[in-house]
């Protein structure tokens, strides 16, 4: 099940200079950041309301983040939508043709589990699954 | 106040194909559909969650939607903040260096009062500020 648009992912340069203007604009304070070392990004989390806005800078030019910088400059870079099972979200969304760019979800930031999609099916949008992990510690 | 990201609108060529495609996408089903003459576009919303996505096709190739498709192709086109009182926001975000492309709000799909700030002040995201106008028959 799609459950809500946990956030909207935004290629920065500058992810310092990002976070002022990202807090000015949305009246809001920067939360959680990580480092993503599978990913090469550094991220930073700035509420919106109820959704999220994700800064993503690039840690090394070969970063996914760099290349969509070179090739597009600054910008919207991706929509992710939180799914309660994402080994399920994939066989649904498989079914119906779409591309999945990541067949086994791998840790993203924040301790989720995540998958993109290919845009070329998605109308040009990059979607990310993402599913939260829940510790065991947590569920007791 | 910034109350919500309210929609992610979304440029599409083919606005039926689009929202059979983002139906299946969200697991979802189209709700509001509306030919915005001022911005001559097609919108079309799509529930995720407790956001939304909007379709937007062109309705002329002189169309803002028209010249985003020539130069970027299908994809991602602004982010829709929520506002309670868009005159007070484009006053707060004015002072703080954003540029304002809509001076004096204008109406916008579903009754809203809207207005755009320019992607060059906002890491290239367009961003569209949006107050929902309230009649005097519902406030009674």
């Amino acid at each position: 099940m799609i459950k809500q648009i946990a956030h909207i992912g935004i290629a920065v340069k500058d992810l310092s200079a990002s976070i002022d203007l990202f807090q000015k604009l949305l009246d809001s304070t920067v939360g959680h950041q990580e480092e993503v070392v599978s990913q090469k990004v550094r991220t930073a989390m700035i509420a919106a309301g109820l959704t999220t806005i994700e800064l993503l800078e690039a840690m090394s030019p070969d970063s996914p983040v760099a290349k969509f910088l070179d090739k597009r400059g600054e910008g919207i870079h991706h929509i992710a939508l939180e799914v309660d099972d994402i080994g399920a979200e994939l066989t649904r969304l498989r079914s119906m043709g779409f591309v999945i760019i990541d067949e086994i979800p791998r840790m993203g930031a924040d301790r989720c589990r995540v998958a993109f999609l290919h845009p070329k099916s998605t109308n040009g949008v990059l979607i990310e699954l993402l599913e939260k992990v829940v510790d065991a510690e947590e569920e007791q």
